[in-house]
């Protein structure tokens, strides 16, 4: 066993805290990786607080990893020592289901390995994530940090960059569309630097007026509040797409107004509450209200790469893992531009 | 001006009573239509009560129109007089917009006229309905009925069958998908024929057992209740498919778990509150919640020529209009299987 010093939350209450554990052996087919930075997700926060229930503690969170290969198995060809690699939001799957042929791992219909908050292939023992020193991944899981990106900037899209752009590409979102990206976050900001990068002409809705001007910086052509009332006539029937990446609950049917006929909006955020839903914005014009979870491996290998060749990597702000509780509470309050990452060197 | 008699509700509070009414000349597109049947829709009760808001009165109800070209104006080259015609639930739109170029005229983003409780092209003058002797209508508005189908049957389509139709059109549904259709109305009846006859295995989702047995006979595979919890695990993810033809208040997240991953979910009734709906079972495999609204001209042709061709006229019960009311409340109970359709011989 390969032992390992974290970060974890006891309980749904209690402040994370240091954590020594122990990592399997490095198996034929693994990679041991000595992880140097971690990115802080807003999901992060949601399963340490079991605010979406089912959360496993110990919980040792964290699926934005980024880190260099320390040892490989002896079937492993791929990867070299040395070498800059990711981890993101699972480490196994069932490899056999239609959906994962398809590299549609995320949709897996047998068993899916979460990074953390949740079990390995044998359903048993449970997963801990990327706040800690060392992670043994099967090689299949692992991506290339491309050497154009930095690798603080590279851990958020093993999440953030990937939830953004599996359904921008998935709908086939580019230069003759009208993108709104709602609310500039972790999430968001990155969907305005894909949506950019993929041509679309992109527009960015957020509650108060604070971030226009990184929303113009990031690449939006224009910027609008949903706390003002007129944005919703302004913009009615205006896109082909909208990418809903606010976790808070918020007004659907005034949304989907926005869509052109045949639009389509996109949720990747989750409210802890349901929300209201009238039919007549989707009937009237045959508008789509679709959902999409991150990504699969080669997807995200493929958006690794497009970020990297259009220099989309995350707006970041690098902290000690000492700090780890301010940034949650920060996180919550929306006190982040875009992404906290924890440099991992702090625990050594 | 063209003296026509017909049913009118005065008020949402008033129960339908004879009203005479004029309709406009002859013009040189215009046919005038001898209507031989009327089908009740649920949308004339949620109308003709006011459930939607903004209803116009006096109102003469009817968009499942059917009747003999009695004459036509001087440029009408496709129509002659003696042949059997249809009207449905638009009898003009803008003709210049996007949508109306392409076909969808239902969808029109200028002025779309309402065959009732609309306006006309003027903006000003109300239209009226099918539950009358006559009709005027501009020819690009009017369909053909195929000689296969007997009028009392194909009434119905012009609304209740174009809708159920042009969706599963649009999202590709046929020999591959599983379909179910939930609620067995005038809607669900015909969904039932269309997606059989596509080729789909079709399954009826239904409050109540009661309507096993005519499922089957319709062309429904398998049937289930939903009154049954039961049914929600047996069928989860079950469905390539599925179309809601629910207009009262139900569990949108218990249907959408019944999805396969990148499932679809159609929604055509229109409850009067709106549902609650929770972001995962969209999030979590992918799927889609759609809308979508009867169909266009062009489109409404076709599944006339369909609905001949494969057999699938609709089930009726033929009332005189004096029964007109009467229907109303049964219609409301789910008493009819499954369309009242006003033979309007009995108005002369």
């Amino acid at each position: 066993m390969i032992d390992v010093r974290g970060y974890a939350a006891r309980t749904a209450k209690s402040r994370l805290a240091p954590f020594t554990f122990s990592r399997r052996e490095v198996g034929r087919q693994d990679i041991l990786i000595g992880i140097r930075y971690c990115g802080i997700c807003h999901s992060d926060v949601h399963q340490a607080r079991d605010e979406w229930g089912g959360s496993i503690f110990p919980m040792v969170p964290g699926h934005e990893i980024v880190g260099v290969v320390e040892r490989v198995g002896a079937s492993v060809k791929q990867f070299k020592v040395g070498q800059m690699v990711g981890v993101g939001c699972f480490v196994d799957s069932c490899r056999t289901c239609p959906q994962c042929k398809k590299g549609q791992e995320q949709y897996c219909e047998g068993h899916l390995s979460f990074t953390y908050n949740g079990k390995e292939r044998d359903g048993i023992t449970p997963t801990y994530g990327g706040y800690s020193t060392k992670l043994v991944v099967d090689q299949r899981y692992v991506l290339r940090i491309p050497k154009q990106l930095r690798p603080e900037e590279a851990a958020p899209l093993l999440c953030a960059g990937i939830t953004a752009y599996s359904p921008l590409r998935h709908w086939g979102v580019g230069k003759t569309h009208r993108l709104a990206v709602v609310g500039l976050g972790g999430l968001g900001h990155m969907a305005v630097k894909i949506g950019k990068a993929l041509g679309a002409h992109v527009t960015v809705l957020s509650h108060s007026g604070k971030k226009r001007h990184d929303a113009k910086r990031l690449g939006a052509t224009d910027f609008f509040k949903t706390s003002d009332p007129k944005t919703f006539t302004t913009l009615a029937k205006r896109f082909d797409f909208i990418l809903d990446t606010v976790s808070a609950p918020h007004d659907l049917d005034a949304q989907l107004e926005l869509l052109k006929t045949d639009g389509t909006m996109i949720l990747v955020g989750v409210p802890d509450k349901p929300a209201q839903l009238g039919a007549f914005p989707l009937i009237l014009k045959r508008r789509r209200l679709v959902g999409s979870l991150i990504g699969g491996i080669q997807e995200t290998q493929e958006m690794l790469d497009f970020c990297a060749k259009h220099k989309c990597g995350a707006d970041v702000e690098v902290i000690p893992i000492q700090q780890l509780n301010e940034a949650y509470d920060r996180l919550v309050r929306g006190d982040v531009r875009y992404r906290f990452v924890i440099d991992m060197s702090s625990l050594t």
